[in-house]
């Protein structure tokens, strides 16, 4: 469902929402990967949100952005009276206002490490950002891989071996679901886009995030998405 | 004092100081802006850590910080058997483990804001980093204003004005100093390298980060440091 003409009714919907609860702004399911990370989490921990949607790359994509958020990005949370931006402090502010639903693992060591591997990939791999930018619906088998991305891919293998191999129980990185698999899921989107072969424990793994309901459900909508971008290898890395 | 040579009685040292508390690996006090944010928040709320210095770009740099972290970066807190990587998750792990000393603002609002201008610094700001890279102890007046520099810059103005007007009271971003100011201290020392001329009040704030104990002490013992890095506009962005 858009929900990104504001006409009157809906500006009286997305209001009331936004008084009683979130809202959460993202830009196109196939190409947002910032998006995709706060969506997840809410969606994965059943936190109920308003979804707005802002097409990205189009003549008033900014205009529009900047009527939610200065910082002129998506995503942005809107919590009540409060603006949120940038997918990680959004994840950290619901996993503090719903401390119970445990967004981050419990174990104090998994914690740090979660935050880690988080804190990571929020300001590193921009070569496999460049190179392999997140397009859902698109195979492009072997394109982008240049020997940065190559590096990045290999880190990105050694953090995720590390991380099921010590707190994974051959689930999730951590076990349950938590804001590290949200934060990596864009990246298990790159590897099936560019067809990046994985040792099977990680490709178990990456299976694993693609039948999770909450990825399922974000990819379906992605697949059905009608706009594009031009020059999206350049422009929307993640 | 230099903590770098791993002698057999300094390693028993650090190896009692790791059991019982904190280690932070650091770059370099004049060039390792990415250090310096972590450093200040644990000094600037006086918990007690080992510190432990390796120079960056020199030919055994890689393998001693691969000593303490696969991430192949500084900072790295060595907190007993854990090893937290990244300025900010090292931040908040540290945020976390000594609540009761107010990292974060106290107030939710405040703390949400913080939390993404922190994120936005952290993922953001390419530009700044790129052309006007830290480097305490030089000055270098007018140098790196490139358009998208230039654009960094009021976008860092915008949100040193929101903060200070909503909830600094004149004072540090939030009030008392916190992890924000921590993590844009290294932008307070660019603008006095790089000659930024700025607004009174935003001024003023720079004045009070650069007397601010935390930071006065970090600047000093950068003042101090003999090794330089060649290329380092290139290379130590931050
Ligand atoms: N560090 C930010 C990055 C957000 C970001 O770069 N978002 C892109 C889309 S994925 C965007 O909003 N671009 C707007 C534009 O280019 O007009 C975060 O984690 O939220
Ligand atoms: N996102 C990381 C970035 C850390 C980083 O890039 N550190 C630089 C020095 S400031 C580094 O360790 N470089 C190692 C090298 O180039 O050999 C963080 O926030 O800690």
């Amino acid at each position: 469902m858009e929900t990104t003409e504001l006409d009157p009714i809906l500006s009286q919907t997305l209001n009331a929402a936004k008084r009683a609860g979130l809202t959460l702004v993202i830009g196109n399911k196939n190409y947002s990967s910032w998006s995709m990370r706060p969506w997840l989490a809410l969606t994965a921990f059943n936190i109920p949100f308003t979804e707005v949607k802002i097409a990205l790359d189009q003549p008033d994509t900014q205009s529009r952005i900047a009527d939610y958020s200065a910082a002129g990005r998506v995503p942005v949370l809107l919590a009540g009276e409060m603006t949120i931006w940038d997918s990680l402090a959004i994840c950290e502010y619901v996993a503090e206002q719903f401390h119970d639903k445990h967004l981050w693992p419990q174990d104090v060591a998994a914690r740090a490490l979660a935050r880690s591997v988080v804190a990571e990939m929020h300001s590193g791999f921009e070569a496999l950002r460049t190179a392999m930018p997140m397009n859902i619906r698109a195979r492009f088998h072997g394109k982008g891989r240049t020997p940065q991305a190559q590096a990045d891919i290999g880190r990105i293998c050694e953090i995720w071996e590390e991380c099921l191999a010590r707190f994974g129980h051959h689930q999730f990185l951590f076990g349950d679901f938590s804001i590290a698999d949200a934060f990596y899921a864009p990246v298990v989107m790159r590897f099936r886009t560019y067809g990046v072969a994985l040792a099977p424990a990680l490709q178990a793994y990456c299976d694993r995030v693609l039948n999770h309901p909450a990825v399922a459900r974000w990819v379906a909508e992605a697949e059905v998405e009608k706009e594009t971008i031009p020059r999206e290898d350049e422009r929307y890395r993640d």
